[in-house]
């Protein structure tokens, strides 16, 4: 399979072709992590862009200059702790130019797809959510209305009357008609039982992604599948995810975007969300760069979860082309 | 299939047959439910012997008989939040006489098993445990050191400084060997990176039962397999499981009680737990009692999970074969 795999870096010409090829969108895998609440300065994460809080050399020229050739970038991340407008203090302060319309993050596709595509009927339009602020944020531009995420009334522990207000519905909101389940910090046994009441009661399952771990620290910590599967478990189906690779989250960028899929570029460092992402999208061509978590290996295997039309050793050598 | 499932009720010469049977051992499904956590008199269950606080007509005069006929009775139950001195108040408090060598609970079992079967190498034999008081209580019984449970210092938001501290192993206790998951009303997503980052280190994965749901107020609210399921996920692999339908949890009772299978009966209301429970531990019997979960229904099914050797409508039919 690997042979099927054209290999960018230090050929000028591929990568010249390479750029002619996608001349309308491009797409970023932003990252997949996040910081610690009220820890801004202090988190890790890897990638295409930077690790950590350390942006990979030659990254905000390599952007400027596809920027430079007409080429839109979009940012791309399963992250649903984080808005759109927090994402753009992020690259910013990474010397990084960009506008919240320049980053699609899970929470804002879930947001979308609520508002846009899944159109909850009134009286029934509510959503009951599982997760930070960032979900509420984007509901809240979408005009979406909603329930629990950090209201502290659903921080702390459950109680006997819960337990019966919960069965009899007398705690439960009529008008909730989704359960949407985001990355939540503050996960507890009270937020998942508001969350399969209303479930049972027939509200639609969404979930902004449901990636199972979350690189941190350069370490795997629980991921926002965390806050969904044990619903999951309890009603017997999963939830429709938002998020890479859910192809939902790709109508939603579409949507958005009105963008020449057979002309755009998924740019990224994962197999399994990434470029998956882009192949099941049926993107024009997916582009893996070597600098966060699969290697080459990755793809070559037997088993390999997507195969990269592309690949470089990082997102800086498509200068070389230029 | 139904056809080969024996029908006791009314039927004293049946019964007669039945009973003489089973001699030696006869189990019993305790309930599957508990009560919320400080509110002993306000919870339901429904199963076997009783439905919340109200014990079926007949049931305590039931077992007195079994008993008058030398039959040994074990209640087996796989709620973990409970001990054993819990279910004999419980049972006491419904007219049935029982010691804690009568009850044979999921937190139990899990003792046993860690203690008896698992055996953990000195300096890494500890515990970390997510889960309640009944845990707690019985890791103690069996002489098993443990951390997490109900240790205040886990009932708290996660930090930046406990991002940094898993990470880097240094809040990590090295002398963990096993983490158990039961059900915990507590749950956070601190206990939650604690045991996925002893899992990641080699610890053993086991869990009190992996009930999805947890009948409770005549409705259903997340079971203990809630809090194993996030790790699952995370580490690719599901725990150990030491309750119902568990052969790892008849393997335990049988250790504890040297019974003869092939004259030990498994009696339960619910078919992918009580009665899968006592086929695939090759019991001499199941009996389904149709007061609680299931019906004739679920095992006339086409795909029905297990199907019992005899029904009755109650336990306390059995008194027409005396």
């Amino acid at each position: 399979m690997a042979a099927s795999v054209k290999y960018l870096t230090g050929d000028g010409a591929a990568i010249k072709d390479f750029l002619d090829k996608f001349d309308v969108r491009y797409f970023g895998a932003l990252n997949r992590s996040l910081h610690p609440p009220g820890a801004l300065a202090d988190f890790d994460d890897l990638g295409v862009l930077w690790s950590g809080d350390h942006v990979f050399e030659g990254v905000p020229e390599t952007l400027l200059l596809l920027r430079s050739k007409g080429k839109r970038i979009v940012f791309v991340t399963n992250n649903s702790t984080k808005s759109r407008q927090d994402y753009v203090k992020k690259l910013t302060a990474m010397g990084i130019e960009a506008g919240a319309d320049d980053v699609f993050g899970s929470s804002y596709s879930a947001a979308v797809y609520i508002a846009r595509i899944l159109k909850l009927p009134p009286g029934k339009d509510k959503v009951y959510v599982i997760g930070e602020a960032g979900v509420e944020v984007e509901l809240g531009a979408e005009g979406v209305p909603f329930i629990g995420a950090t209201d502290p009334a659903f921080r702390r522990d459950i109680t006997p009357a819960d337990f019966a207000g919960l069965a009899d519905g007398s705690l439960l909101d009529p008008t909730v008609g989704a359960v949407l389940c985001g990355l939540d910090f503050h996960i507890n046994y009270l937020k998942l039982a508001h969350g399969l009441h209303y479930l049972r009661r027939g509200a639609h399952f969404l979930a902004t992604n449901t990636d199972s771990t979350l690189p941190m620290h350069h370490d795997l910590f629980l991921g926002a599948g965390s806050c969904s599967v044990p619903l999951a478990n309890a009603v017997g189906a999963p939830p429709l995810s938002l998020g890479k690779p859910s192809q939902a989250m790709m109508d939603a960028v579409e949507g958005k975007f009105q963008l020449d899929r057979a002309r755009t570029c998924m740019v990224g460092d994962r197999l399994n969300t990434d470029i998956k992402f882009g192949i099941e999208g049926k993107l024009g061509g997916t582009l893996h760069v070597l600098t966060g978590v699969n290697s080459k290996a990755d793809w070559e295997a037997e088993d390999a979860i997507a195969v990269p039309a592309f690949y470089a050793d990082k997102l800086s050598d498509l200068r070389e082309g230029a």
